[in-house]
């Protein structure tokens, strides 16, 4: 064991606006030995995900911040190296919030084992991980699309926005999407399935709104916030679903967060608007994988991920989340 | 009839801001006699409500907007005083909405006879009427409240919020109120119930929110708006109902609503937000009715009025609204 070097980030300081370098230290340091019931995981893949900006900073969220010299928080799949735990063996592949570095000890809590064969191990952290349960779950059982009825989703090709499209397409929706340049609007139409996909980079999206829903929005699965939401709230029907995902336009902020100035048209619409937080369905996540998993085999769900490779970049990989320069799930290889 | 004379209240102007006498026109001229099928009504309450500032605007909300020359719409009570119609008799008092005029002719669509025995007129203006359907409705249908939670209530002793407070404290909640002044807060904790109430004059609200609800809130039912909306999403609980009833104090705006830039709260706190018209309700209008006119027979549900005597008062009465120099709900005594 004394030959493995850890490699990792701690955070060194709570961010201001956008991350950098100097809000974490890179450490090396030989790999730990695992005691009495523990585990030694290898970290293979990182995952990079916007919430994680919001962990950087102080205040207590849905979950606790990440403290000053802590090792970033992080989901990760990695390979047991070590074990002494009786549930897992060397060889195992797992999924698990290890964060960022290169060697984690476990006790195993937290830790699922995923299937290698079943699928190219970056999915458990995308269309088989926490992007694909928030999806999954704030789609079906938040939003509640009915067939027929129209679904917008704003980043639409991201790690959340990519299972939100398509399994509202499966579910017989009119489904429009909203991203980032014309790639990534080409590849929610072409390769995922859209119906239509609006990119907010060539300027306002009421053009777009009124041509790929004439009929309005019945459930906006919102991942950005900012002007989207607020163009979006002039667009809703009668008795609309707003699934609160997230707000990635708003993250790295100085000054406080833009709020949705047009949200009386929830009261001139009797529409709702409602946060969701994915860990609340943890005791169903087995139901979405099977079912997500199955749809993958059938063909009718994609997922993509851009894959980084090298823990020592990951500050400025990072930062491809909030320029929205990544195309897919954001993974770091270590 | 040629010697009743009907005064009237035409929309001349859209106001800008606050509503001044130059954005109507006052007329007075021989009040028309019925034709066959109709009824004239003498008006003898007409109802004051901030939601007449947003029917003044141009543009579809959830209700078509007042044309400019048309009377200016409004909730009334009047007395029949001449029928041609076989369903309504001289001296069947009346509620509909005749607009602000002392004169008007029905065909019968959309009114409704109300008891002058079973309860003073002016109540089928406030805790029996709109208000009252708003509040009940609103409170119980969308904001779904359990006994022992935390009730919130802005405009407190308002005409909606009077009767949201009475029910949630018979329904058993922890019920908090938040009113401007000292003597409506009073009011609010002697007269109606409250276990407390915040005196939004005196003060940012958070030491309020605070002390009176220290677990939190679990639905906020909110008429005002603004700062006011913006701070109670810091104190919300889990799963928390935000009932978006109106936001009066964003309806003279001459710039942007404020949109609620603490609404990351409902993801961080899985909580809703809804929107609630009334008119949803109009089928189930009777047994509000029935049911709050039993709780205040049985002394468990009061309801003030703030009575201003003079249909040429109408645009500076309705102001009193917007300043917060009401209390109670404001009605026009022809």
């Amino acid at each position: 064991m004394s030959t493995l070097i850890n490699k990792q980030f701690k955070l060194a300081a709570r961010p201001v606006g956008l991350v950098k370098r100097s809000d974490f230290t890179f450490e090396e340091s030989p790999a730990p030995s695992p005691g009495p019931g523990q585990l030694l995981i290898k970290v293979l893949y990182i995952s990079l995900d916007p919430a994680m900006r919001g962990w950087m900073n102080a205040g207590k969220s849905y979950i606790a911040p990440v403290e000053i010299g802590d090792v970033m928080r992080a989901g990760t799949i990695g390979e047991v190296v070590a074990s002494n735990h009786p549930g897992f063996a060397v060889g195992d592949f797992v999924s698990g919030s290890q964060g960022v570095q290169s060697y984690a000890l476990s006790d195993g809590k937290g830790l699922f084992k995923v299937d290698a064969k079943a699928a190219p191990l970056p999915k458990y952290l995308n269309a088989l991980g926490m992007p694909g349960m928030t999806g999954y779950f704030g789609l079906l059982d938040v939003g509640q699309p009915k067939a027929g009825e129209t679904v917008l989703v704003s980043a639409a090709s991201g790690a959340v926005g990519q299972v939100v499209g398509q399994v509202a397409k499966i579910k017989g929706c009119h489904v429009v999407g909203i991203a980032g340049g014309a790639e990534k609007c080409e590849y929610a139409v072409q390769e995922l399935g859209y119906d239509a996909c609006i990119d907010y980079k060539r300027g306002p999206i009421f053009p777009g709104l009124a041509q790929y829903c004439p009929q309005g929005v019945d459930v906006f699965f919102d991942n950005v916030g900012g002007e989207i939401l607020d163009a979006v709230l002039t667009r809703i029907r009668m008795r609309a679903r707003i699934v609160i995902c997230g707000a990635i336009s708003q993250y790295n902020n100085t000054t406080p967060i833009q709020g949705p100035k047009n949200y009386l048209s929830l009261l001139v619409n009797r529409a709702r608007m409602e946060g969701i937080v994915v860990f609340d369905w943890a005791p169903r996540y087995g139901e979405a994988v099977a079912q997500l998993a199955a749809w993958m085999q059938e063909g009718k769900l994609k997922s993509k991920e851009d894959i980084v490779e090298g823990i020592e970049t990951f500050p400025e990989t990072l930062l491809k989340l909030f320029s929205g320069e990544n195309f897919g799930k954001l993974v770091l290889k270590v």
